[in-house]
């Protein structure tokens, strides 16, 4: 199959963590055999923990020898990799996401780990610009091994915008539940498995925001509890600084609440998911550039949100029977 | 990956062609070599055209041998797979989502040609019921090849469900454009590939089904131009038989328009889209089981419908930048 295709199963499983990966990129890893088999499809699930690249090896190994057993610390399991691979990825082929990192951070580089294994070819979707973990593409041709850049470029550069825009200060969309024919309001739209998601988003925002009308009609709470996570500080967006205090987003311990008439707290903030309804939507500020629609498999009677920002849908993935819609500003 | 990875990629192509394939079932075939690698992911798309086991057999050797040269012809093209596999594909695996067949029909048994490439493994969605077309597993199980049935049974047979209902006489569906957030009128809604899509649909219908209001509205043609297919039959329904002899539709060379107050002339025939706007959507007899919509990448402002009959999303796939989404009644 044409490499685009194996890029494609890379990406499909780095945006499963967009945004969870926070405050490190979404990425995501496709390892092939030397005789063309797909060994392992993996992304990066969480800051700290193993990037794509080490996943990958560490289940395409398991899978060609099942006797292996990992350790759980990424740092540990990078040099058991490095110590253990027996050569049983020579001559495979890596698909991954984003140029291999080769910088030590939390873990040691992916282009060392890639370098070491014999691997045959590497295709990186995006080339790092990063001055800090660039040079992984530099080095692994050093190697001889065949370097491919810019394999679904576009899409790859998409996953990774998030993450270079809260690295400049400032990452916000807005979330939005929908049903199949539009309907945003009436009582709980989407399913279960929406509703978790969003609270697995929940756990990792360097700030919550949404709109004093949902805050007073709603009356929620904001927490994660679906995730058992942390509840993420919040900041109310309204004219009125008075309410009622036995709201339940009130009494989350250890969070911080603002109550502001402009988005400036939003904006200085560099990973903020917005919450509201139909006014919220239309009073976002211009630096919101993403919405993620979680919509469910149903129709529903209601009204629909006249949206008059001019949004695309740029990215979908299922979330249970619900669909995750991704849309940018145009 | 598990053999439910590769029966995805199957079903995934055979949607592609779901409709286009009548009389036919949508089927989708992918082949794996001994050594795992993917070789061909195809889907049967057109009756008179090769099974799609036979596509998939087809694009697998072109890749191990580019020097073939295969003949157009259906049953020429299995005579030719039949003598020229050189044993390439001897212990691939082979994921069908329907039984191949084990008869004769416009072209040779599917069952007979899997046989003779000496593959190792066939797993199959969905056992064929058909009298006419079953027994292409028992043929395989006698020859030594390890058949597994029930790879995503319930998936298979959503994608075989139109098929046995036109079978079995009757077999309609709803299609709808819908922006984003559910507006479905207003002007074109979707972009040219999902037109595209429509008139390719048109072309293969027995019966073309319209609301009256929607005629006389939008004046439409409701041929098949945009890919130079041929223009369906049209029923109008409608409780006032006088429309404007100058409207398009009425002027489509060799085309048998019926006005009717009753679907009755719609029950009547095995395979229906039923185009047409709220009024429409509201009337639908309770034999049209399925929806299709058409959703655009794109927000747009205006009424969404008030849908209060019970349809629920079981499939989607991207059409250009579009959405089709399969809904069926609850
Ligand atoms: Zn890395
Ligand atoms: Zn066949």
């Amino acid at each position: 199959m044409p490499d685009e295709f194996y890029m494609r199963l890379a990406l499909e499983a780095a945006w499963e963590f967009q945004g969870r990966t926070y405050p490190n990129p979404a990425v995501g890893c496709v390892i092939c055999s030397q005789h063309g088999e797909i060994l392992a499809i993996e992304a990066h699930q969480k800051a700290g923990e193993a990037h794509a690249e080490v996943r990958a090896v560490k289940t395409a190994l398991g899978r060609l020898n099942p006797s292996l057993i990992f350790p759980q610390d990424p740092t540990a399991l990078h040099a058991f990799l490095l110590a253990n691979h027996q050569n049983l990825l020579k001559d495979a082929s890596i698909y991954v996401t984003l140029e291999p990192c080769n910088h030590y951070g939390t873990t040691p580089p992916c282009a060392l780990l890639l370098r070491a294994l014999h691997v045959r070819r590497v295709c990186i979707g995006m080339k790092d610009e990063s001055p800090k973990a660039s040079g992984g593409m530099a080095r692994l041709v050093k190697a001889g091994i065949g370097v491919k850049q810019g394999v679904l470029e576009k899409e790859c550069a998409l996953l990774l915008a998030p993450f270079l825009a809260w690295q400049k200060g400032h990452f916000s969309f807005f979330k939005l539940a929908m049903s199949s024919n539009g309907v945003i309001d009436g009582g709980i739209v989407t399913s279960e498995a929406s509703r978790k998601r969003v609270h697995e988003l929940r756990q990792h925002l360097s700030l919550l925001a949404i709109g004093g009308n949902t805050v007073r009609t709603d009356r929620p709470t904001l927490d994660a509890r679906l995730c058992a996570g942390k509840a993420p500080d919040v900041l109310i967006y309204s004219r009125e600084a008075q309410f009622d205090q036995s709201i339940p987003l009130f009494s989350v311990p250890e969070r911080k609440v603002t109550i502001a008439s402009s988005w400036e707290p939003l904006l200085c903030s560099p990973f903020v998911m917005i919450e509201g309804g139909e006014g919220t939507l239309r009073a976002l500020p211009e630096q919101t550039q993403w919405l993620l629609v979680f919509r469910s498999a149903h129709f529903k009677t209601g009204q629909c949100p006249c949206i008059t920002a001019r949004f695309k849908r740029v990215w979908h993935q299922p979330c249970g029977e619900d669909m995750m819609e991704w849309y940018i500003r145009e």
